[in-house]
């Protein structure tokens, strides 16, 4: 029997063009692990989430337990409707579902828009799991650049209008992380906010916003897209994996009504009760406000650490984006190879991201890598740092 | 803006064909459920489970709260393979995934199987869920009748005779619940499975067997039809939903490891640590084989309890198949409309399942109802089967 000859048209091709498992080697238990996009483990709330589990079940006993779990399942939609509110973003019930993760969430997002006969457009670079969520959809992805100020919405303005004076088939979504990207760490500016929302009705396209990050904003957030959308083209994506704990798989997506009903139907998992009662307890029993406030101020520090370090370590001709918020620290490395100093890197006991994963072409990203700061501690990303300096320095043009 | 016009071709048709929602009505709370495919909250492990939380979280504090969980979600696989091994499923880790329950991987194999070119075979009356998951995929779904043996594989057989003669696409894939099946209660019979594998190979399909309930036989379970699978066309489908707790989410899909991998780069949920690794706890601290038994006991009395009601209080016209494992009971009631009569169960505070929701042309279902002994206590199984019994009097031929 040929497995290959059952596969429908579609995974045929997509598995055809992306051979699954091309991704980071492995990397040692021992290495300072600054590829890692994992929250702090002393920020991982577990004593928290054991108190919630215990009393969850000590309460409630079998009901969380079952299918449809128990109303505490509304309790959290409530809760994630509360914070978003706060940040400019109303939901009624009907416009929010649960979803497990992010990842799921732009899956079943591209499950129900994309085909093979539509086309995406995402900025460059761009987180890596999208960009394979996306490739399994279609082939017609549009990689548009970014800057400082994030995506480049006068390049977009300009692939659109060429495309459709061209009569080429348009996006009918937009991908975008507008705020502390992953990898470059970058903020859309307000302006450029405005002007993708405009362009999304002039050429009658949706954005997906990704905003896994969007609360860890190290002085101040700016707000989202979503808060902006008058005309109700975004999907809102956010998530508690960067901000509680990723292995609780609880994400969500807000937008207009129609679309949370599609991407309810085609949601075949069923929900997941026990975590997201637990989830709910355990938001009830914290002050998110407060808890927010150390997480950032965690991180506010440990970036700076990381800026620092790079400053003190590598050769003069790297350079890197400075960012206000998130995870990571975006990394030009003039005239190098990243993929191949990863090698070296992890010989060495660091790790990194080469660049070519986080682009449509990997060739756009062989100067680049990204570092976190999120899950390696204070002297680790001093050390890590360190490390990494001394390979650049033999590796780099000066 | 239009929401409508941004959704992909595949999905547009789904969803004008299907109108989400069209499901039982509210049951009232003070319902006795009859309707309900719940375990039993009796049997609902929530004690053990919140020890293996609190043991979990204690011991490897923010480990299982990562993306990737801990080493212990190797742990559930290992478990789970040594159970499916002691029924004569042998299958290495590239041959396993976990799933979030049984109906994500339905979902994950129709995806990567189906497409509206493709043919899906499915046993009539048959799981609803999984009905309405594949019309998500195609408008090709071909209906075999069952009877008390299950799967009628002559008339597969000749449907498929038919269909090769004249040259109409062939099923690609057959579901099957081939173990106390869901609606119908009813096992295949040996001389089929040994039938249905052989047309399998000479029809060139891949069968999607639906295990849930594969465990919960009242006096022996018959090996599953993975166990003889030879040519591996066989995708085994298992969940603990039925026999731990379904609020857990944990399924899982037994198959060729080729197979294995194209659902596992299409599973975009990632995993779900914190459920997964609380249940191999649990799993570690519990005698299952014992846990079984006791499982066992409960659903066989209850069943006995179920069909003694009946046959006390139902008119003599209505019949019915008396289970040897599983969860419901199929009963048929001539020239009643099952539909029409639910409403007035419950009003009169007992439910059911309706008939129709289980066949692709619900006017066949329409003299069937599904009861469940699995969730109602002994006590209220009577109640209700009385309360029914007197509807039915008023309402059939007899």
């Amino acid at each position: 029997m040929q497995a290959e000859s059952f596969f429908s048209e579609n995974i045929r091709k997509a598995l055809k063009n992306d051979p699954p498992g091309e991704w980071m080697p492995a990397v040692p238990h021992e290495c300072i692990r600054l590829h890692s996009g994992y929250p702090d483990p002393a920020l991982v709330p577990y004593e928290q989430l054991k108190k919630a589990a215990s009393d969850l079940l000590e309460e409630e006993r079998d009901l969380p337990l079952h299918y449809l779990g128990s109303p505490r399942i509304n309790a959290l939609k409530k809760q994630i409707q509360d914070r978003l509110s706060a940040r400019g973003i109303h939901s009624s019930d009907d416009e929010l579902m649960i979803s497990s993760g992010a990842c799921q969430a732009i899956d079943l997002i591209a499950r129900i828009l994309i085909d093979d006969k539509t086309a995406v457009a995402i900025e460059s670079p761009s987180y890596m799991e999208a960009l394979e969520i996306f490739k399994n959809y279609t082939p017609h992805i549009m990689s548009i650049p970014s800057d400082e100020d994030g995506l480049q919405t006068d390049q977009l303005e300009s692939m659109l209008e060429e495309r459709k004076r061209k009569g080429l088939v348009l996006p009918r979504l937009l991908y975008t992380i507008p705020a502390f990207q992953n990898p470059a760490g970058t903020t859309m500016s307000a302006k450029r906010r405005t002007h993708v929302l405009q362009l999304a009705e002039t050429y009658d396209f949706l954005i997906l916003e990704d905003d896994a990050y969007g609360e860890l904003g190290f002085t101040d957030f700016p707000p989202p897209l979503k808060a902006m959308d008058q005309d109700h083209r975004v999907l809102h994506v956010g998530s508690l994996s960067k901000i509680a704990a990723p292995g609780m798989r609880i994400g969500w997506i807000t937008g207009a009504s129609k679309f949370i009903r599609a991407l309810s139907w085609f949601k075949k998992d069923l929900d997941h009760p026990f975590s997201q009662t637990v989830t709910a307890v355990y938001l009830q029993q914290t002050d998110f406000n407060e808890r927010l406030a150390v997480i950032r101020d965690t991180y506010r520090t440990k970036c700076a650490v990381l800026i620092s370090a790079l400053t003190q370590y590598v050769p003069e001709s790297v350079s890197w984006h400075v960012p206000k918020g998130g995870y990571f620290v975006w990394i030009k490395v003039p005239g190098a190879d990243t993929s191949a100093l990863l090698t070296q890197a992890l010989s060495q006991g660091v790790s990194f991201v080469p660049g070519k994963y986080f682009f449509l072409d990997p060739q756009d990203g062989t100067e680049f890598l990204r570092l976190s700061f999120s899950y390696a501690d204070k002297n680790s990303i001093v050390k890590g740092v360190q490390s990494l300096g001394s390979i650049l320095k033999q590796n780099v043009r000066s």
